[in-house]
């Protein structure tokens, strides 16, 4: 019988998911990985040397501290960019540069902040064309435009801008901001001889040669969530899947509830399932009365609140009473369920189902 | 300035909760800790010494997992019981003797398993009075007053059960709880001339003596949630702070959008502070356009979705345009936003909160 939930990471998977999303895009433009959050909880110590073994010599972060980790797990070759610019200040560029890690500065400040206090410093520069989140926005593009001095002691490398909305791959802010990105590039090219660029997510990928340039960033679709509604079928393999063993089978009786303040009543008899996991280990507790799990293809509906530990299921799909035992795993993510439709059922998406996954599971890569 | 968002965590607040939760039963009732999900996401290694310091000798957790974990950091006269019983089976048993561990055994399936295999083994029972989660139901109750041997092999330490609405002190559910296992008591006594009972949690310490047994099991009250509508005002000192730095301070247009999908529009143009936090850190998704933090002390609404790393902030209720600068720290959870106030923003509790905080904040202990 099994210790925990077992989440099992393909990693074959991962690296096929990297190859197909590469193959979107001409020879020339390169694929990076997002692999910030722990490679989206996957684990970044196992996740980016594959993706490295593979090709890919590009990879993003969040913050200094994944990039520091980051670097040790790569070889030296691999760039690495941290999204989330100087907000630690002088002490992060020399961070940054005693790690070999590249900042992505993401406004006027920071820009003058890394200017001062070096000397062809690589960086890259992030300019907003449409979500008003990091970048610099139209206002702040203007004045860098008329005073290029202000990139002085810079060796800008990568110009990135962001999609709000790519994976609804028919929204027309999509070819908006394009149509600013070209613009950005127009300008910022005679003063960053040296600058790829890039503005592509993997929803992006899946918009064209158009939208590629120099490099796209693959980030969720690397971990096998469906990134475009332009394929109705999701393209990507599936790379986690996640079980949990019964702790508990019972019956509960006709108008009784199930679980904190009984938000659920049973109008009949019932067969339950209790499960090893709860909103402790990052299932949504929004999944309350809502989600369902799968013992041998029969949906289990799960009964009342989301507890810390544990979920009420209902076995009421199963036929002829051959109940799971005691320790038997019942699958919430896997052939049945994906990590898409998971999602759906706590009312959010894959990207913070994954970035929530907990640490009592035992993990199993593959 | 901050390296990345700060989570402090006050252990003299844990203890004087730990106090005044004990004070609240007689000198003959023990106050035990619940420590499950790394005590409650605030470092189970942190937390259970200090809570042994002050004179808790009685410790919960979920899994066996935790369990040994718990027992590396507590000396041996502290008694561990892992809630989650003996889902893995024959092995968890001898897992759980070697490391002097006490299963919850929850079900007769449970209580036949440890029996078979056990010589005078300690063990606690659980009886279900009204959740139909974990713990032995009617049915499976009168099975075993029926037939004591069932029990042979066993030494049972501990009789308990648990609230499903101990926070609601008016529900009539606690009362009929209670009654309920008054006669589980009366019935099961005789057969296990050892055990002691134990049916609160930390709201059910607030239902008076009649409520309190031999132990009560201090929970998410120790970490300073409000534990009971008995009381207007939360009687708990709060445990955690948590404040994260500000990326980029910006300026969105009359019409915009922000953040992912656009999900929010500025009917002004609006000066916005973009901080260093998302659902990646366990800042719950469903914040968007919906919650707030503060800095000093001005309410910052939140626009848009909540990104994986970041929180677009809108400054309006900061006055004269004395804005943050890049770093500048913004609460999170502090004087102006309790943990349960940001819980309920967030449409979940504050159990959710503590169990989903993040890996990536710089983690101070006081």
């Amino acid at each position: 019988m099994a210790m925990s939930g077992e989440l099992t990471i393909d990693l074959g998977a991962l690296v096929r998911n990297y190859k197909m999303l590469d193959g979107l895009s001409t020879p020339e433009c390169e694929t990076a990985c997002v692999v910030k959050a722990d490679a989206y909880g996957l684990s970044v110590g196992k996740c980016a040397p594959v993706l490295y073994e593979v090709g890919a010599r590009t990879f993003f972060v969040a913050t200094t501290g994944e990039g520091i980790s980051l670097r040790s797990v790569l070889p030296d070759d691999a760039t690495i960019y941290i999204l989330g610019g100087l907000s630690t200040g002088d002490g992060q560029l020399e961070l940054d540069k005693s790690h070999d890690i590249v900042p992505v500065l993401n406004s006027l400040a920071e820009i003058k902040l890394a200017s001062m206090n070096a000397d062809n410093f690589p960086v890259a520069l992030h300019f907003d064309t449409g979500m008003n989140r990091l970048g610099l926005g139209e206002d702040e593009a203007q004045v860098l435009f008329q005073d290029p001095s202000i990139l002085e002691g810079l060796n800008v490398r990568l110009v990135i801008s962001h999609f709000a909305s790519s994976e609804d791959a028919d929204n027309p802010d999509n070819h908006a901001q394009l149509t600013k990105f070209n613009e950005v590039k127009r300008r910022i090219m005679p003063l960053c001889p040296n600058a790829s660029f890039s503005l592509a997510n993997s929803g992006g990928s899946f918009l064209g040669d158009d939208y590629h340039f120099d490099l796209t960033r693959a980030g969720v679709a690397l971990y096998g969530a469906h990134p475009t509604s332009s394929l109705e079928d999701n393209p990507m393999e599936p790379v986690i899947s996640l079980s949990v063993p019964v702790l508990q089978v019972r019956t509960a009786q006709k108008g009784e509830g199930a679980g904190y303040n009984s938000t659920y009543r049973f109008d009949e008899n019932a067969d339950l399932a209790i499960v090893s996991i709860g909103y402790a280990d990052g299932l949504p507790r929004s999944l309350s009365n809502e989600g369902v799990f799968y013992w041998q293809g029969h949906a289990l509906p799960i009964r009342g609140r989301v507890s810390m530990d544990s979920v009420i299921c209902d076995l009421i799909n199963v036929p002829g009473n051959e109940y799971p035992a005691l320790g038997s795993m019942v699958e919430v993510i896997g052939p049945n369920q994906s990590l898409d439709a998971l999602a759906s059922s706590a009312s959010t998406i894959s990207y913070e189902i994954l970035t929530s996954l907990g640490g009592r599971y035992k993990r199993v890569y593959t």
